[in-house]
């Protein structure tokens, strides 16, 4: 690992320390950093619920400590762990029950739980430190490989939040992005706010402020000028699933980027493990996508903005099509222009 | 003037009945329906800059009643009406430097005021009144020959507020909607909620629930999966310049449904008064686009929401090139496929 790899990086969402477990509480976030202690799974499940921990590698890293702080309540000689662990798994399961890594680190975790051996709480441990470190050291990578696509230029653009808070630390397209500034690639980032959450306000910005990565935010519809004005090379995006022809649905907005960057000549790259990618998915139209309550739009902060009476239409993500996107990067290598024979020899 | 034309429509947001002039509180909407007493000129010239009034013709119209208070607090036998009134139309057009029909507006009243005749209170109301007039005239033939542009579709899209609110009366891009929805040449309008100010959602969504026009939110982000699903025809929507060869500056936004709007397939109409012409700048590059407070990207109604330390690039307006402009309606015709020949031939 390069020394620029380790720049830029003071973030984490999610502390071990082999005892107790630690959540950045994002709620509270940029007001106030907090982090609260997480004693037990119950603790655990409700962090996630409550979206004190947000972001699917986050979750899933978080969930994985929360079974090693319930095997480690229970005897010793318990006969039968995975029956007597079941609830505390179910309870886990269902905090979130759309977060696609939540359910793949627990099946990790009940994979152990099913082997032979002595001491299970600590081979418990073993294994959520080891997908704790597992998903840094494939954020780092796919840091790497998507940096060197990167010509030099005055800026990248990003969507939402895909970084240290959303991860194991580093990020997935905010990793390429510290990466790519630690190189000096680039000199700035401009981030979407990303209504209706703001995460990209909130959190994005937030995130790159600590580690000392200039960035501008901007509304959403300022990001057609942002591309014409020439400043930006590339939009960087993350993927919430990737269909077996590279079809990616991510965060509301992002299809928009990626017709606005093929109209100006701006790359657009996905980041994205390959734990995203869903084989079993032909192409994007078979990725369901969640509609949230109209009173996010309706409304801020909780107050209602719009007139009593108005309707909203509040698609939670999108899907941008494979012939939109320049490079699928994830921790396996490199995908430009997916199509559906590129990803299935990425995956094999 | 067929009776569709009327109906849909009871939006007013300046009221004059003969002796004092009342304004809609635009900044208290959607939340109460509260209209100011203007007594005086001074208290016209601060609800224009305080934004009790706002929309480009809106505020030309309360000008020109404005200077009409003003005379009528002059003496029957003033010698020099013009050196009498000038303090008060500088009052006038320092209250928003940049609405380019607020000069328009004061120009007119100043020609009548420099006319030989009696009773120039008089003369000035009748000009105060043509002025009001005459935009909701052409803003009604706007919505007719706007609405016969239109196919039978599920919807259109919307972005800013170009209605009742912001004009005369009806509105421009919105009182094409209004004509069409009374045509029933659409079911139901979406509505752009239009950052940073939600202009969308705070007023164009209050004005069509007033007139029990179907309409639904959305986030910008979210516009290019609207126009994916098929429900959009049109996008319609405003302008605050047009070039000399039809490119349109308008709400910042704009731009982006634009180049949506042509990878989709939808069609693109602009609908704005000949008085938003400016056959004396070429193009769109000539065209000064303001860039507004960082403040209003990094905070929501005055509580700060990114980190501090992060920077915001916020322009207020976009430019949309003439050729992915379908349309550009006026009360004078239609140009469709706008380039510098049509739009000479419109304005001879």
């Amino acid at each position: 690992m390069k020394p620029t790899d380790l720049a830029f990086d003071t973030v984490r969402a999610v502390l071990w320390d082999g005892t107790s477990l630690k959540l950045l509480d994002q709620r509270r976030l940029p007001r106030e950093t907090v982090y609260l202690d997480i004693p037990d799974v119950g603790a655990a499940a409700d962090a996630i619920r409550e979206m004190v921990v947000r972001g699917a590698p986050a979750i899933g890293i978080t969930a994985a400590y929360g079974v090693v702080l319930a095997a480690r309540r229970l005897p010793a000689d318990t006969p039968d762990w995975l029956d007597a662990l079941t609830p505390d798994l179910e309870r886990l399961a269902a905090s979130r029950p759309t977060a696609v890594n939540l359910f793949w680190a627990l099946a990790r975790m009940k994979s152990v739980i099913g082997q032979v051996g002595a001491d299970l709480p600590a081979r418990l441990e073993a294994e959520a430190r080891r997908i704790h470190e597992d998903d840094l050291a494939d954020n780092r990578r796919m840091g790497e490989l998507g940096a060197a696509l990167m010509d030099p230029a005055e800026a990248v653009l990003t969507h939402c939040n895909t970084g240290s808070l959303a991860t194991g630390g580093y990020g997935t397209a905010l990793g390429v992005i510290r990466s790519a500034y630690g190189q000096q690639r680039i000199k700035k980032v401009y981030a979407d706010e990303t209504r209706p959450w703001l995460q990209g306000a909130r959190l994005t910005a937030w995130e790159l402020v600590q580690d000392g990565i200039p960035v501008d935010l901007i509304c959403e519809g300022a990001a057609a000028s942002l591309m014409r004005s020439g400043r930006v090379g590339w939009v960087v995006v993350g993927a919430d699933r990737i269909a077996a022809n590279g079809d990616t649905a991510n965060k509301i907005g992002t299809y928009a980027l990626a017709v606005l960057a093929r109209h100006h000549g701006v790359r657009f790259m996905v980041v994205a493990p390959t734990s995203t990618i869903d084989m079993d998915t032909p192409d994007g139209a078979g990725i369901p996508i969640e509609e949230r309550p109209v009173s996010e739009v309706l409304g801020l902060a909780g107050q209602p903005v719009a007139a009593e009476g108005a309707g909203a239409w509040n698609p939670a993500f999108d899907v941008t099509p494979a012939e939109l996107i320049d490079a699928i990067v994830t921790e396996k290598g490199v995908v430009e222009r997916p199509d559906r024979a590129k990803m299935t020899a990425l995956m094999k």
